[in-house]
């Protein structure tokens, strides 16, 4: 009972599009601004492209990159370039020219399609590159100027294309689909490898963890270069949906999308809800419809459920990595939880929560034995995750590889109970703890704590060092707009809510520095918190 | 870059109760009448019911046989033998004792669980096998008696077992997870064989395609024995939602549990939606959920459709066979098809549809030269179907598993048009094409025109032949309750509603034989119809 060609097909989402296009030919697939696309002119564009970069010579397993932000040219190259077997790398927006110009000669990449907006930035890459790439200007009618440094322009590019491509699928379906470059805090970028398989399973773990189908409009407030939009760049396809593209996470333009193009799904860092729920009441919009909101990140503080579920929200906490194709666990809902009064309820919600439909294992375990731990939601271990969705390994990297995927699981580093009900709860990553004194304090503890703070908006704990205790607790925080509030007025509201040797002896206010995925950048805090203030 | 356990795991629907019992332990998995088995208690008696089998020497890859209804202990069946790499035979419950003997001998079966309705039937397969299997007998509470005839009682085998199972994965995902016999017209039945891999994957389609979820309340109508109950078997675990069994199909115990038990979806082939449609008031039960009912295996009419959504049901018509994993075209609702009239949307949505999520190609083709035929809603070629959800072909039978599986496409054999819309729409089994003066007459388009008529309760149209025209079409009809009819005015009610050479010459009146999916046996008609009247 051989495999032939009747029985067996090699898994990938790249052809997700061509159903969508069979099937809901006319029905609005992409909107950007005034720009709409039904599903033939996506495909046709995707075709497009896909034919334009085989006429330019780029083959199967060559890399593609491309540094844009959420729009149809992003969306676009999430079919084109997997269609003729070549690697898709999105660029994170928000790096600098040196970075930029290692992952670009790290990768390999054979083209760069850049959007004008990050034309100073590409340039002083390129600037460095000794065989820089093809480059292919995104001039988006949305975006913001910038200069045109590109070989060629996008859309004359697409013109050197056919609207007819045969896709050219992967022998096997192991063959990558994409590269991404974590934003490692030290030293360099680590290219992180998925596969046809793994993103078309996690396609459709998305699609069952969201009940996407085709009256489903999701809204683009998560980078699509971070994890390919946790693969919901295909997801939303593949339940012949609508994509909405946004090139920028503001309030005032977001509420009246939702509104206007009745947004029913969207997902986002806890930064994004926060933006929402603090915005002047001069942006919000009010819209009839619930609209899901998958976070992940950081917990996101009861304070902000009950907000986001005031204006119209329903939220759903989430876990992943950029090695696991994004999200891995969600915070299944559980119908008792209703019962709830707010504060237990969020306490729930702010669960990483269970596996992924299409993930196969995880556990809580000791790193050195790999021994997992009791679901006591007290003994603290390691999370690890295991399944067809964790990245094959990281490009030209066997020793850190070999190290992330030993004893047959995936270390995320992140130190997490489980609970008795078998939900996992993240405490801290593992080199967020805190020492003191010997015992161990979570840094998310104290942030918790501190976000119920009336006045306090955002707070992250870090180490400061001390020439007794080894380390202390150092808070940053940023108030809320139209307060105020001094450090021993923040140490004493933790003096009455947890242990003592817990509480920040240091407590520093002002804006936090946040990465371009909306996550607070504890590396510099911990810089910060070095010096003497 | 090389798979390990990491990040590699063979697909299997197996698995997901593993899931839905870590996450929704306390929640009902299964109702049965009176019984109720949470979560947890289902995995427990399918992990006693492996352990049990696996004492009882079954290792990875013998048969395990099932001649039951739809009971708690067939679907515990499905995960219980496939968990240690077991091969699951489930027995068509409407077959005669010599066939049953041979699906037996030719699956090698070595258990054969058995209900003790079967029993009579049971004993004559056994009495002509030289070896028979172990037979162990089901004896549900809810069942009608019937004879003991197994060495042990399946409770009392689960009490041999262990509540802890380690799942014995599938070294391979190709491995065989269920063998199926297909009730052959003629000649011996063929045994299908499904993979681990495509049972998983239709299973994902199904939750994609009907929304399945933790609230979803599933009522087993569908015999589980047919293609696995088309993997709704594994569909309803993987959505955590509930399963609520049922032995026989009437419409007195179906309108109750669907208020009761709040029922959202349910699968029949169409005269379950017509034996619902034409029960007596006194059985009917208003509910107010609106229920989701897939129907596959003849299209069904509009007047069907039109009752059917009047009681609360909505309903889609699916497309499949036992090769192919039950269902594999789907009819894809369009919201603009909400505008038509009853018979212009009944029209749309008694097509066949288009592929399912999870199957790969579609078409088409003059099955001599493979040749794909154009979408123009006229021209008629047969349907062919290629992906992971084909079978992997039939057990010990080289000859016809390459002859169904030729040129790199299943042949279904029904023989079908596409429309400019990409839709499919079968027009007949390529046996039951009545070929009256050289001109093809479809058996299925005659149907419908008799399904039309206010008289007619169902309607069959065979080929008689003729001295003259080689065939003409011959029409089995059976009238509605306290309504008379004769040939004469069925034969004018054609004359006036189609081409004249299609009109039935001859009318015979009566119930019509039906297999035990509810499909209509179109060869006994065939026979009856060779007869003079």
């Amino acid at each position: 009972m051989d495999k032939n060609a009747a029985n067996f097909a090699p898994l990938s989402p790249v052809e997700f599009l061509n159903r969508a296009a069979t099937v809901y030919p006319e029905k609005t697939a992409v909107v950007h601004g005034l720009i709409k696309y039904t599903y033939r002119e996506f495909q046709n564009r995707c075709h497009r492209l896909a034919t334009a970069l085989s006429g330019r010579g780029i083959n199967s397993g060559d890399t593609v990159a491309i540094m844009a932000p959420n729009t149809p040219a992003m969306l676009e190259a999430h079919y084109g370039v997997p269609l003729i077997g070549a690697i898709l790398n999105p660029l994170n927006i928000r790096l600098d020219a040196k970075t930029l110009a290692f992952t670009l000669e790290h990768g390999k990449a054979k083209v760069l399609l850049t959007d004008r907006e990050y034309s100073n930035v590409i340039k002083g890459a390129l600037a460095r590159m000794t065989a820089p790439p093809l480059v292919i200007d995104i001039d988006d009618p949305a975006g913001k100027g910038g200069e045109l440094i590109g070989d060629i322009d996008y859309e004359a590019l697409l013109g050197e294309g056919s609207e007819h491509a045969d896709f050219n699928e992967p022998k096997d379906e192991w063959q990558t689909i994409s590269l991404l470059y974590t934003s490692g805090t030290t030293g360099n970028p680590k290219g992180v490898l998925y596969h046809h398989r793994g993103a078309y399973l996690n396609t459709l773990g998305n699609m069952a963890t969201f009940g996407l189908d085709h009256r489903s409009v999701y809204l683009w407030t998560l980078p699509m270069f971070h994890c390919n939009g946790w693969t919901f760049t295909w997801a939303v396809t593949a339940a012949c949906g609508t994509h909405v593209c946004l090139r920028d996470v503001e309030p005032a333009l977001i509420y009246p999308i939702i509104a206007d193009h009745g947004v029913t799904h969207m997902c986002g860092a806890p930064v994004v809800l926060t933006m929402l729920e603090n915005a002047p009441d001069a942006e919000k919009v009010e819209f009839p419809q619930t609209v899901e909101i998958a976070t992940g990140g950081a917990a996101p503080p009861s304070s902000v459920i009950e907000a986001m579920e005031r204006a119209g929200f329903r939220v759903t906490h989430l876990y992943g990595l950029t090695e696991t194709y994004g999200p891995s666990l969600s915070c299944a809902w559980q119908d008792q939880w209703s019962g709830l009064n707010l504060e237990g309820r969020s306490a729930k919600m702010a669960r990483q929560g269970v596996r992924y439909l299409t993930l196969r294992h995880a556990m809580i375990a000791d790193p050195d034995t790999m021994e997992e731990l009791p679901s006591d939601g007290k003994t603290i271990g390691e999370l690890m995750l295991a399944g067809n969705t964790v990245m094959k390994g990281y490009l030209k990297n066997p020793e850190a590889t070999a190290k992330a995927l030993r004893g047959g699981w995936f270390h995320t580093g992140d130190l997490a109970v489980r609970h008795p009900d078998g939900y996992f709860e993240i405490k801290d990553r593992a080199k967020d703890v805190i020492i003191s004194g010997g015992e161990n304090i979570s840094s998310l503890e104290v942030e918790e704590t501190l976000y119920r703070h009336p006045k306090i908006l955002e707070a992250a704990v870090v180490a400061k060092p001390h020439p007794k205790w080894g380390e202390t607790p150092c808070a940053f925080v940023t108030l809320r707009p139209q307060t105020t509030a001094d450090a021993a007025e923040i140490i004493d509201y933790c003096r009455e809510n947890m242990a003592r040797f817990k509480v920040p002896r240091t407590v520093i206010f002002g804006p936090l520095p946040k990465t371009s995925t909306g996550k607070i950048q504890k590396f510099s805090l911990r810089e910060r918190a070095k010096k003497p203030e």
